[in-house]
């Protein structure tokens, strides 16, 4: 594959950037990834392992003749980092972003960009419940969908070429407006978090009576949310603040529908029950049709994860 | 391995007994197993693939003779299950169940049990999102938990036998009182399934709205729950119905601490939602060192089950 941009930069150094770098450079799609990250510890890892090809000590120099400047930090920073980065960046330089909410972003970020800098917000839907410069893998992105969110103004241009880039990683591009990313991602992604969450933290306050056996029989369904629920939790305070009237109003259908179930099971009323049950097991059919997950029973895990049979005993 | 019960009856023929069938025959467990199932369809089916040495066709035949008998029902069938075999139990032999709740089991199916018939109620911590007599695999229940509930006056020696041809199948025994067992279930298990339902069901009422758009960017965290919610339905009406009081508890638990996440979320209480998700996040730490689970990033998913990066285009 030949060079798409010749400079990147990565502002934030975390499981999105890293994974980004990797792919960039096993694919020949940068010329030069510079990475730069708040934490000095952050940074002297990043430095260790080689994970960009090199590492800035601040943001101006990150930004410095970059023809990509990517935001890979907190929702809730990256409108500080924009107005940081602005007086520093190359004319006719892209700007794109990876968070996991589109109209915050746009509204903090947008107003700091200058003129002659294009700004494409964009959103991967990929991702693993580990953080940090150690987290990333260069396939993380094979297969997945990768959001844009360009406002009507952006350069189809520029568009096509970060599109480029992207699907050079492995990832399928899709165009989209904002607001609808946000309502989306409430549905596909926000609220399936805070439940996650949620139902490890009624498990983690039931402790002193089960003790670790909620640990010990975690594999019955259990394990599948405290695994969502291990990830990043200032990325995920800042979701659910940067997105919060989709997520309330999502939250409320939530709570709404859980109630009906509640009261089916104190009724007993099975037949409700089962007819729920029978209609939501179409959906997984739909995703697995779709390519977005396997149909191997648990994920394939039963059969990876294990160890065979314990030899004869007699 | 040498054989623990000549003759073993499995009533029921989905993914757990199916599973069994074909570990204990995998490991030389059993002298013969037969199979039963109400369905005629399932028992053909089961005939054609060989999931058991014999199919039966009436229970009375499934179970005359066996040293061992296994309900692999859902639960609210167990009862009428066992008034039905019971004058046709072969003295000595052994009654367990694969039951997702004990207390229920224990109250409908222990009555029936004539006094020369050992009966140990048991569960397999251990299961896919696949039903059926085509679902089940041999190391099912390798490195999994299989809880035994038996009563005060349950014969050692019996209970031993069962552990062990439970052993030769890969799993784990643990003894356990059947009320507890309902309520770390309802922990573990039962109620992170309805909540799953729940978020599936609240998802697919969006479909006019977002259209195909929730299956397309599942991979968000919301295909995790489909997995969950794509489980049986029949099996899980009745977990819901027969473990209704455990449920209902710990669903309480959890509507409140939602209220409060909720809360923080409208009140912009960025500090308590940071906290709470850090504590969350301990928790699995917990399961990968108890070894319930991969700590491979996403299960091990991304790298298993994608394609590898496409070729250079150009």
């Amino acid at each position: 594959m030949s060079v798409i941009y010749d400079r990147v930069a990565l502002v934030g150094l975390g499981l999105i950037a890293g994974s980004m770098s990797l792919a960039m450079r096993e694919n020949g799609l940068a010329g030069e990834v510079v990475g730069y990250a708040r934490s000095a510890d952050t940074r002297r890892i990043a430095q260790e392992i080689g994970l960009v090809d090199r590492v800035a000590d601040d943001l101006a120099e990150a930004v410095a003749g970059a023809d990509l400047v990517v935001l890979a930090v907190p929702v809730g920073a990256m409108g500080a980092i924009a107005a940081q980065i602005a007086p520093h960046l190359k004319p006719g330089a892209v700007v794109t972003d990876v968070g996991s909410v589109k109209q915050a972003v746009v509204e903090a970020v947008a107003p700091h960009i200058p003129q002659d800098v294009h700004f494409i917000p964009g959103h991967p839907l990929a991702g693993t419940e580990h953080s940090g410069p150690r987290s990333g893998f260069a396939t993380l992105f094979v297969n997945r969908w990768w959001l844009l969110t360009p406002d009507e103004g952006a350069d189809p241009e520029q568009v096509a070429r970060l599109t480029r880039l992207i699907r050079g990683m492995g990832a399928s591009v899709e165009i989209m407006d904002a607001a609808r990313h946000d309502l989306v991602l409430a549905v596909t992604s926000h609220t399936p978090h805070l439940i996650a969450y949620t139902m490890v933290g009624v498990a983690d306050h039931l402790k002193r009576v089960t003790q670790s056996e909620v640990v010990k029989y975690s594999a019955a369904g259990f394990r599948d949310f405290t695994r969502i629920a291990a990830s990043d939790p200032v990325m995920w305070r800042d979701v659910f603040l940067q997105n919060k009237e989709a997520v309330l109003d999502i939250l409320g259908r939530f709570a709404e529908e859980l109630f009906v179930l509640q009261r089916a099971i104190r009724m007993e009323d099975g037949e409700h029950l089962q007819e729920y049950f029978t209609r939501t097991r179409a959906i997984r059919r739909g995703i697995i049709e779709a390519g977005q997950d396997t149909a191997a029973p648990d994920f394939g895990r039963s059969s990876a994860a294990e160890k065979p049979l314990a030899p004869p005993e007699e």
